[in-house]
């Protein structure tokens, strides 16, 4: 298989991923799976394993194994993360425990990162103890960013190097480590799993950071999603910890603490307000900067990668430039 | 080393798991991990797999870290079953859900998860596929028997072949495969390896049988909950089940609808007159006999094990004798 637009990686873990038995009964508990799944997504993560591979090699079952595996996780993820934000909707539809109830959701996604093992187990032998081993240690980051996610929920100051340690976790190993799988069942070498590894993180970093500029900056026609949810949620976003580092001292910190502490119905108002204060420290421009150093860093180290075919790398090399000036 | 009494196995398992780094950072995440396997319990899954092992060869690391990594996978779906079941205590203490919060049960035990699949890593490699890919089987079956269990609530009516399945899903598979990875960490034959999982389901479903007769006719000082407490719950037990199918057309089905139905107070006089109406139908014999059935299966399965030293079954043969006279 030599691919070389989106659509076709995408149709190839789709086609992959339907082509899955998870299992029938009880239907509470596998119904749930064919149903996250089958909400669709962009697929970046399997699209990065595939396309990683691809620099090596065509395309072969490991590879589209383990990309499944990868998105199969990434899913267990939301299902357990949208209970624990209690998060209504996912993809403009219901979240699993709003379409059937919590329990089904802990049930259903316990039984996703069972069946993520599997897939990945879909490599040769000479292979299976590295992937597995990276696997779990990737899985538990993704846990522990999650539960500092929710921790600082609850802390009052937040460091901006802690801030971009939790988003590693939650968000960037997994990327890293979906590149990385690419080069591992490529048989690519140790310096070369590493590099992708790097190139993935740095993404994944610029990825996350976008997310939190595009709930506010974001044009609601192509956001997609309500601009200034974050806002209104008082999330501890970059923007907000940056904001709150600049306040201090100056006159708007007292009405940064009003907003953030503001109980009444007006979500425009807190909204207008709070982006005029980003506004005022240049809080966009600082994202968007370390937004652009990221994705160049991550393109960097994907350009030094040594490989026999350089024009391989074209379909990674466009995809990052597409999630760099995302607008949704 | 070698083991002949169950408290040296017992050793052997706490101090491995008190050994193992499960993680530090965030303490939310960890924290409830040591806290749940620092509970104690008989750790009867891993002694199962020490004396199946011990049947062939002298402990070694493979078949320690395998039987720690079965104690984690069974304490991982406590956590997780405790928030579906809303139970406020395990072991005399209070549950993590309780002492901390359901999200924090949840992403613990799913990093539980991970850490027991890295225990079962720690086998040579020409085990490894065949340690994971049976484990990753069991642990989807023990999710679909607490997916089953949940569901039984809401059912009217359970046939007892439906019943018994559940609880070999949710419950016996993870004894059998408990058993069967004493004979694969000890390279043992596949003949050997089927028959000891045999032996492993069949006292399962004793065990579970066990529980259920307990609740019912233990005696208050030993069995250290409250007799009855199934009863009070509405649980569907095997003593239920039976006596709803032996109470059908007879002038006691009214009697015993009356009291699933009852909002009162007066749990004694509930207890006291559904165990009159089990007794009426003999259901404690009937149950008795299954589970005295099942665990001579076991015996019966573990005695045509053809091995070098039979005497060395004896650990194991008194253990299921313990298990199937058990008070509490």
């Amino acid at each position: 298989m030599l691919h070389t637009l989106v659509s076709d990686y995408q149709a190839t873990i789709n086609a992959f991923l339907k082509g899955q038995n998870f299992g029938e009964q009880p239907t509470e508990l596998y119904e749930p799976i064919r149903y996250i799944l089958g909400l669709g997504g962009k697929r970046m993560r399997p699209l990065l394993t595939l396309m990683a591979h691809h620099i090596y090699k065509d395309l072969d079952h490991s590879a589209v194994a383990v990309a499944a595996g990868v998105e199969v996780f990434h899913n267990f993820s939301l299902l357990h993360d949208d209970i624990m934000d209690n998060a209504p909707m996912r993809r403009g539809q219901p979240t699993v425990h709003e379409k059937w109830d919590a329990n089904v959701a802990i049930l259903s996604g316990d039984v996703m990162l069972v069946r993520a093992y599997q897939l990945m187990m879909q490599v040769p032998d000479h292979n299976l103890r590295t992937i597995l081993g990276r696997f779990s240690e990737v899985a538990a980051q993704v846990c522990e960013g999650q539960q500092w996610d929710m921790n600082f929920e609850g802390y009052k100051e937040i460091s901006k190097e802690h801030y971009l340690e939790m988003i590693k976790l939650k968000t960037a190993v997994l990327l890293g480590f979906a590149l990385e799988m690419g080069a591992v069942t490529a048989n690519a070498n140790e310096a070369d799993r590493a590099i992708l590894n790097e190139v993935g993180i740095k993404a994944g970093l610029g990825f996350q950071l976008m997310d939190d500029l595009l709930d506010v900056y974001g044009e609601a026609d192509k956001f997609g999603k309500m601009v200034g949810g974050d806002i209104v949620a008082n999330k501890k976003t970059f923007l907000l910890l940056e904001a709150l580092t600049l306040a201090k001292d100056t006159p708007l910190e007292a009405e940064l603490d009003f907003w953030l502490n503001y109980k009444g119905e007006d979500k425009v108002e807190k909204v207008r307000i709070v982006t005029a204060i980003y506004n005022t420290f240049g809080v966009k421009e600082t994202t968007e900067a370390l937004i652009s150093q990221y994705f160049q860093e991550a393109m960097v180290a994907l350009s030094s990668l040594n490989v026999q075919h350089p024009e391989r790398k074209l379909p990674l090399m466009k995809l990052l430039v597409q999630l760099m000036s995302r607008e949704s």
